[in-house]
């Protein structure tokens, strides 16, 4: 029998990338990356420093000339490869990323009217702009539909859908009035693959809907019209311009169009599955299941579980969203997530360039800072330099540092950072244990989980977990290409196809005792600035923050 | 009639300087200074970073060059000039400094058996080696002797006096057991020049004593022997052999010996002033009176104000010494300081090293952080990474930093560096305000406060005050020169001699009322972080600090 192959394209936030994976094993043949073309790096800014958009161009040749040039690599070096053995084809992107599309589902941007007017492009994730209407919203729903904030940590995000769509409407509202509907990345690029943009045959994916569209099933669907209207009549009238047709990623949205078969070489008709968000195939690219948690880290992190939807499982407090089938069918999807991980350390190497003219690089700092005791520097921070996503679910908190004297040094400081990234860490798996989420395994993957070895065993002593490592280090693409294979029958269900195409590195980081020891007091104090700034409710002394530091540096000095 | 000429000795950490200034006008003729030969730059440090010692020989040495030097160029600038139209010669040093001595007063150092013991050297004021004693003596003094820590802003300090001989005793008790007293350097230079270091002769300073060594006619002179022999019994001894002619500045010590005249080309006989902490006379150098705050701005401040002696002083809490007649006779010493200011902004530069390949320098961070404006970097800093002195009286205070992001430059936390400079100057004006010592004027002077416009603006802008700068740049010197004047009868009393001898600088910083009404804000958040982390009794929230100074940002940067 011939080998069957899959392919996943991963839409990142500077890049898209297509991987060619055997569906038996989950060996990946061939890669390719190309970086969009608009804006920096794909990335349309403005003056308002929340502004952040991309093309929806980008988006289409990057699928052309990536699957192109990962089978032309796949080509080369598997002899006898053919991309008619690809069987199907995956899609994970960034989100919340929405766009205005006309009454074909084609995107307004690509009309001439609209063509320099940033608002018809696609609202990529970061893009901030709706940070009051996320306000809005959030007061509103906590006073008449509380049920859609438990489902969401209690705070509707300005990264999300209608925060995004709502400030459209009240800021350029010739594009709000020109847009039929709105259509998430995630979706737009197997439509666009599959013929299906039309609105009578378009599918959305559940990620998307119920992690940013508060859709789910415990309330028919959708939010109701009379909570969007209350936001604004249009946005009520919008609702019913929003599919009806709502899948997970074990269904195909249709078969490749004609036109990208011939664009790309593949063969016609071969199933396309229903996007996802990048953290959400990633963790099924590194084998996520219930009792294992999935980090993703990056510049900032995401943090996946899920849990038998058999199961009753009450609302986790400040974990953004819980949605049935978001990640796996038949499971509850939670995703929780840093907002700044390894961004915290670029921050600090690229904007504070310690070191003067030896300017310090990370891996200068790292082995620095590897050199140092648990607690020895005295220093203790929060990692909130870009908000927080969980628990506190807050865009408007800020990084704070306390402990520093006068002979403190970059490593130290260095080495604090990851520290707090650390705790951080620790307090989303505490928070998912508190409420019934028993959390055995924690599989990393990203690019700071491969290749940093100090993060890593640093994150094992602080959390007193041991730290596996995914085999792939490219979760998402392979997740992608799990879920194709799936569509296209290569496998039963996820459980097998996970099992037969993902697996772990040997390398697993253990705990060192001594220095959990010394972490578990730290960590006390973590919780107790995070809670004091963090939280409306905290009552408490800070008086023995920076006497306790004092005296754990002087403990473990000695 | 010829001009008639004091010296000024000014002893620092590292230094000594002479400086021969006119007794009619304050003109500075000539100055030179000599840096100690012992340990590094004059300290001798240890394993232990807390230990600091100086050896007594630099003392001397450098008083014999540095006046030799100074005659040799006032006689080469000034025709006419001879060393005989020097009338008097007036001391100010560090301190708390004490060093055991021998029946005759002399050092133990000097002897060869305590050559190489380092507890025999002189203890220099940042030794801080007895915080434990420190401790002890607090506790002790706030259960039996409450009115001692009321008067020192209710806590002894590891730099003073008791602390460091009581930790002499402790961990070196063939140095105590050895010495037949201590005395400060203060009192030990002017001793040595007029030949009155035995104890039968040998007369203290009100200044060192009073704010070193609890001296106070309220309680009869020093603490009593019940309190001392509580400590130890060793140190309720000591208490008979500690001097009881005790004086201020405007008495002198003795005439100037054979000897010291020999070796110095002066006038035999003529007055050595009792000797003071440096800036005690670094006050009277500024032209300090009722109403004026004399803030002296290096690596840390002093700050003293004096207030009449016939009116009614409430004990002010935090401020570290009220004695009466420690700066002027006739007048209420009161001294307050923070722990650390240019030493900040030289750890960020020096340790941290920010700008990487091209090293950003003091006057690169000073230039941009000088062309921000307030509030609108989002920061805020506490001034405590060397501790705080005043209000708090605590060491184990350290610093903080908050409202970074992903942004934050290094010539952001900078300028929130130096702001938290002038908050914790504020909060000192603040505490005096308070407490009925009312402060109408500001003379800065000292390093920061000569060469340092950015700085200075910003002090006027945070503390809505007019910043007025010291003509001299060595107002320590200038201060014992006027000590000098006074005690050789150049002038009736203090008063006269301020008043003919000191000036200011015609550039005074004016307060913008813009900049002032947004650091009003600001200093809200400052006080609250300051009571927070460094108050047992302060109850609060900290949960709008983040996005109070993000909201303020938001404003300003409109």
């Amino acid at each position: 029998m011939n080998a069957k192959y899959a392919i996943g394209l991963d839409y990142g936030t500077n890049s898209v990338r297509a991987l060619v994976v055997d569906v038996a094993d989950g060996h990946e043949l061939a890669a390719a990356v190309w970086i969009y073309e608009h804006g920096n790096q794909g990335v349309v800014l403005g003056h308002d420093p929340n502004l952040a958009r991309q093309h929806p161009a980008d988006y289409l040749v990057g699928a052309e000339v990536t699957i192109k040039d990962a089978l032309a690599i796949a080509h080369k070096r598997v002899p006898g490869f053919a991309p008619d053995q690809v069987i199907g084809i995956g899609v994970d992107t960034t989100g919340s990323t929405p766009m205005p599309v006309d009454t074909d589902g084609v995107p307004l941007c690509f009309q001439e009217k609209f063509a320099d007017n940033p608002a018809a492009l696609a609202w990529l994730w970061k893009d901030h702009t709706g940070y009051r209407e996320a306000a809005e919203i959030t007061q509103l729903a906590s006073e008449i539909r509380p049920q859609y904030l438990a489902k969401i940590g209690g705070t509707y995000s300005s990264e999300w859908f209608y925060s995004k769509i709502l400030h459209c409407l009240r800021t350029a509202p010739e594009v709000f009035d020109a847009a039929y509907s709105w259509i998430e990345l995630s979706d737009f690029v197997p439509a666009a693959m599959t013929g299906t943009l039309h609105p009578d045959t378009f599918v959305a994916g559940i990620c998307a809907a119920g992690h940013k569209a508060m859709y789910s099933k415990d309330w028919g669907g959708y939010p109701d019209k009379e909570f969007l209207s209350k936001l604004d009549a249009k946005l009520g009238a919008l609702l019913g311009r929003l599919t009806p047709r709502v899948k997970a990623v074990d269904s195909a949205v249709g078969g490749l169009s004609k036109d990208w078969a011939g664009k790309t070489g593949l063969k016609e008709g071969i199933p396309v599955a229903v996007g996802a968000f990048d953290c959400h195939l990633g963790a099924i690219g590194a084998g996520v299941k219930p009792g294992v948690l999935v980090k993703i880290i990056g510049t900032s992190t995401c943090d996946i579980t899920v849990k038998v939807n058999t199961d009753k499982l009450a609302d986790v407090p400040g974990v953004c969203g819980v949605v049935d089938g978001s990640v796996l069918p038949g499971y509850f999807g939670l995703e929780a997530g840093q907002s700044a991980v390894g961004d915290i350390f670029n921050w600090f190497v690229s904007y504070i360039q310690p070191g003067g003219e030896q300017k310090l690089s990370h891996v200068e700092l790292t082995n620095d800072a590897d050199k140092l005791k648990p607690g020895e520097s005295g220093l203790m921070a929060l990692d909130w330099n870009n908000g927080n996503r969980t628990v506190l679910v807050d865009q408007r908190l800020t990084g704070l540092l306390v402990g520093h004297t006068l002979y403190t040094t970059p490593a130290e400081i260095y080495r604090a950072l990851v520290e707090a990234t650390a705790f951080g860490a620790l307090t989303i798996i505490n928070r998912f244990e508190e409420y019934g989420v028993k959390i055995d395994e924690v599989i990393n993957c990203g690019g700071i989980a491969e290749k940093n070895a100090f993060v890593m065993q640093l994150y094992a002593d602080v959390t007193g977990r041991p730290m596996k490592i995914s085999r792939s280090a490219q979760t998402p693409a392979l997740g992608s290409a799990i879920a194709a294979a799936v569509v296209a029958k290569a496998h039963p269900d996820f459980a097998t196809a996970i099992a037969a195409m993902t697996g772990l590195k040997d390398k697993v980081y253990q705990p060192d005792p001594e220095a959990h020891a010394v972490y578990k007091e730290l960590y006390k104090i973590y919780s107790t600035l995070h809670d004091a700034f963090g939280t409306k409710a905290w009552q408490g002394s800070l008086y023995g923050v920076m006497k306790t530091l004092m005296d754990i540096r002087d403990k473990v000095r000695k």
